[in-house]
């Protein structure tokens, strides 16, 4: 039969659009409806409450679209809001973060992994969490890297300073020996270009998006919630603050086609409620 | 007699404490309650509609203070709410722009100014607006330095990424041979000697802050609502998201004192009913 209700996904901005376009090469016959809390963005420098409360606002709205799960496309909010929403929510939740910690634990060799994000994911420890879940001996380099969505969103992807912006974030990682970096913010797989110039072949790059999408389907799978081949998949997008520059930028690079974007109002207080 | 009641001033997160500062070094009698909005920080990158109804909550949080004057001491809240505030507030407000338009108005010899800004107060065209109300005939070449503020918030005020930063924003207002560079963003003093490197002594920096606070002090002489000497002066800090690194930065790089941080919850709506 199949469930041919949306798939929602919830951004605290326009960088998880990274996770919709590996969930549209995944999933094609996939409604998806990405809500981004542009009026509020971003989250990283925020604190672990008040990015909880947003999430849980966030999460209902999408509850409301009648999806029939919530993908948390932000590091920050999975991070931080998960296990809140997986208590709350009435529809199954997926985040970025376990599936990139998995990855992760798959791809090193000498049990080294490095770990960049926001402010907010590093500082919650989230990923050595997760990550020692799998293997408590792991030994993992974590640091924010609050400059990163900043350069990504003003569409300087290829550019000396990135470039130098990146080298000077890295290089410590790079010097602790770790082989395998997770790309801990959905902003981040805009880089991935400039990354590997910089950690060169031998470290293995973790995109939480492509996981995260793996996991969906996984999920999807094992509670008999995909749309039949039939569906033909579809994406609408709604936002909380008019588009900024940053959306073409990220569509350009992603290649998404994206139509008209449609403006909400945030529904304050779902998450004291709930 | 004088009136003691405190001066409100509000930013969109912690940047205006600039602004405090030079106010605390003019009129070290008064009061000062600050309101910095960290929970949806920041604003430059916002449209003008949602800029407007957050700025119309937050001066309503500072009326709700008994302010005796609101200080608006964030260019992208002047650039776009200043029109609306002062038609709804029942107190006297003043914003960053106009005095800052006018003390570069008289900084410049060769009638060719720069402004620099975030992407909400340069597309908003405040500056110029004000520039040529003083002077139809001068100047301008404008532009929006998105990058700014998340390296001054990294706290890399002298580094030599920033400088590299500061080249590749201001190259070409010095190609188009400005004599004079409004820092139209309240967290850019704290780049001035960066950017001064830059410049050159040639190149006239007017700084908001400063000018700010010269026409609050004009302010309140004119309306008599000056504090007496008597009374000594004082600052409370609130925010409505926990303070993170970047208080740390501006404090020190400011010297202010600041006691403890109160933490505000945003109170919704009064945008709508004003």
């Amino acid at each position: 039969m199949g469930d041919s209700r949306p798939i929602g996904v919830f951004d605290s901005g326009i960088g998880g659009l990274t996770v919709v376009k590996a969930l549209r090469d995944l999933l094609p016959n996939e409604k998806i409806f990405y809500l981004g809390d542009t009026a509020r963005v971003p989250y990283g420098g925020k604190s672990a409450n008040t990015v909880e409360r947003y999430s849980l606002e966030m999460t209902n709205m999408l509850v409301d679209e009648d999806v029939k799960a919530i993908v948390i496309a932000c590091n920050s909010a999975s991070a931080v809001a998960l296990p809140k929403l997986e208590k709350t929510l009435s529809v199954p939740v997926i985040g970025v973060i376990k599936p990139g910690a998995q990855a992760a634990i798959s791809a090193t060799r000498n049990r080294h992994i490095g770990v960049i994000g926001t402010r907010a994911t590093i500082k919650s420890g989230a990923y050595e969490k997760a990550l020692r879940e799998f293997d408590p001996k792991i030994s993992i380099s974590a640091r924010a890297c609050p400059l990163l969505v900043p350069f990504i969103e003003e569409g300087w992807l290829e550019d000396k300073l990135t470039d130098q912006i990146i080298a000077r974030y890295l290089e410590p990682l790079m010097r602790d020996g770790v082989d395998t970096l997770v790309l801990g913010c959905t902003h981040y797989p805009l880089l991935v270009r400039v990354i590997s110039r910089f950690v060169g072949a031998k470290v293995e790059l973790v995109d939480s998006a492509k996981n995260c999408a793996i996991a969906v389907q996984q999920l999807l799978d094992r509670q008999l919630l995909r749309a039949t081949t039939e569906n033909s998949g579809s994406l609408e997008v709604a936002l909380t603050d008019a588009p900024d520059n940053f959306l073409r930028v990220a569509r350009d690079a992603l290649q998404l086609e994206i139509g008209e974007v449609q403006l909400r109002e945030v529904i304050h207080g779902a998450g004291n409620v709930a």
